[in-house]
């Protein structure tokens, strides 16, 4: 396989954007991420566009010809890539492999969502789209409701309190406080989160992500081509990786276990040739408190039933055992769907350029977890610093 | 970059399958492939979805989840692929990347598309999202009613009659009589063609491919995994390329033109260093009659504005100059959206394995031509026969 490089990326603020259309999101972050790069747009030989639900909540499908064209690069190749809310890592991965094939030299992949202003549909039933209508969202089963049960298997099975896995809520705001692209740039006491209404019992308002705009984009190259940029350091993708689980919670082995996320993690530990103890930061799609607990140990960082320790224990902060969501997670940077696993592997790319809002300590490898469904879906992206 | 190549495809017949959903379409298409190719499901890495509109049409997002688990191999690597009537021969042209970049040796791409019982959106409103929502769809304009635009142009601008264009849908039903797989296996008279009823004039309804259920499936390889099953000669990805045009035709040089095709076809040819003439038979995208001529010249087998004489003295029929549409074509094997690009594909494998309803003698380079929009995304995947 050929090396691949990040050379730069871009973001909007996610938020409410009335103002702002999914295209000019889009743009917004496309720009930004070439400007970044220190490339010219006629840098770029295919776009590829993470996005869940446009077709639901605006209308419009083809995202890669109408982001082609609004990018005023029209010819270049152009796709959509899908996978519900790992839509944005799955498409970093797809154009990963279009740049380790050796056919591209040069690609952008941006992430996009809008979700305040659906013209179409509306935004609960575009999401219960990432599970198996037939048979689950045909119940009138939502998407929170599906992690509820998660949420309370988790809780009876290893005897947890809410109050320690709802912490995950208050770690990432605090965090997102300083990231100038965060949703919602405040904190929040763990007594507001268990205070706040229930969505699906047992799960809080204040535990789910929440409903926003956005969009992020990066560039990604040859060695041949970054090497002619001449800079001092380069950020190298060192594995990226996919895997799938069954669609729903239904058929899975263990309601408590994502294998999609212990599939793709250890596949990629071994193609990065690293071990998690290797890992210096990370961010994880932790679209509900629940679900960041989860994927803590299911990466591999702790045992089965034992993740809310590290939360509880300190361990998530800037500099401890292992910094997680530095940028305020699903929670507080928040979570456009389509776009979010591409915000994540911006987060980390900034954390190895230490250019990160809340910068760790000579940050070199970062991974970013990015999740489909209730794990539908995991892309495994892994970041390297190297000279 | 590593070769790729494909050994083994399979699908359903097109049509309105009322008593069959859509993951019922693609498994079975998916095991025929598997079949075909003489592998077991369990040599399968990643599954590409082609699809433009299962969202908008079944409520259904995360197609790559959804299929690998009722294919009973969740854990492997997924995603949909959307590029509006492209979507498959884009998400043949993702799956050819997977490959070619070393990180998968043995891949399953399908498209599907469900269109005669649309429970969520009606399905000429879910087409037009094919264009801009925001510039074009929202004037109410349709997707045929933007070919009659082409159309129009191009008779007026190369003082050609109807009859001459019209013709395309005679060529398609004559050769989709013998294909099992076609959606209309009966011939039709092109005064039958004349007479139908306007859908949005000049164009008449039989020069429109129809609306229809179908799913098509191909397994490709890594050349290690294609040589291990022994076989006595092989089908090689010669060149697989994708290439945009503005999303709208307002944006266009020359309404005549679908530079994407130019673009995407003639980086095809340098990649497999072929000229045209070498190609022994296409599949390409007519979806109404006009986008057939213009494709054949922007192709390169025509001059502007005289394509469509080819097919009046008969250059496109069996063992002619460039045998066209062998299987149907969109107007009678059927269009399925986002499948498409995979049936036009495993209809040239047929050809070259000596497989194909309509069989050219010794076929041994093919093209297949797969266009989203009114030419907005074109994808060209060339196939090979080698030793």
């Amino acid at each position: 396989m050929n090396k691949v490089y990040l050379i730069g990326g871009g973001a909007t603020k996610i938020g409410e954007h009335w103002e702002k259309s999914l295209r000019d999101l889009f743009v917004e972050a496309a720009l930004k991420a070439v400007d970044s790069a220190e490339i010219s747009l006629k840098d770029i030989e295919a776009v590829y566009v993470g996005n869940m639900s446009s077709g639901e909540l605006q209308g419009q499908e083809h995202l890669g010809s109408l982001m082609a064209t609004w990018l005023g690069i029209p010819g270049v190749a152009a796709a959509k890539v899908e996978a519900a809310c790992a839509s944005g890592g799955v498409a970093f991965h797809q154009a990963y492999l279009a740049v380790a094939s050796g056919l591209y030299d040069c690609v952008l992949v941006g992430g996009v969502e809008k979700m305040t202003d659906a013209i179409i549909y509306d935004v609960t039933a575009a999401l219960i789209m990432a599970d198996d209508y037939e048979y689950v969202a045909f119940t009138g089963a939502s998407f929170v409701g599906l992690n509820a049960i998660v949420y309370r298997y988790y809780m009876e099975k290893f005897g947890v309190k809410q109050e320690d896995i709802a912490l995950f809520a208050v770690h990432d705001h605090k965090y997102a406080v300083k990231n100038p692209y965060a949703q919602y740039q405040f904190a929040v006491s763990l007594e507001k989160v268990l205070e706040s209404p229930n969505v699906a019992d047992p799960i809080k308002l204040f535990e789910c992500a929440p409903v926003g705009d956005g969009s992020a984009a990066l560039v990604i190259c040859s060695e041949d081509f970054a090497k002619k940029l001449g800079k001092d350091f380069l950020v190298q993708v060192a594995a990226s990786t996919v895997a799938t689980d069954t669609i729903s919670l239904t058929n899975r082995r263990d309601l408590a276990t994502l294998e999609a996320t212990v599939k793709a993690a250890n596949r990629a530990y071994r193609i990065a040739k690293i071990s998690v103890e290797d890992i210096d930061v990370i961010e994880v799609h932790d679209a509900f408190t629940i679900l960041g607990v989860l994927h803590l140990e299911d990466l591999g960082f702790a045992e089965k039933g034992q993740g809310w320790k590290l939360l509880k224990e300190g361990e998530l902060e800037k500099n401890a055992k292992i910094p997680t969501n530095m940028s305020g997670g699903l929670k507080a940077r928040g979570h456009p769907v389509g776009s979010t696993g591409v915000y994540q592997i911006f987060d980390i790319y900034l954390q190895l350029i230490g250019e990160a809002p809340n910068q760790v300590d000579s940050a070199e490898i970062g991974l970013a977890q990015s999740v489909g469904g209730v794990g539908g879906t995991v892309a495994i992206n892994i970041l390297r610093r190297v000279k």
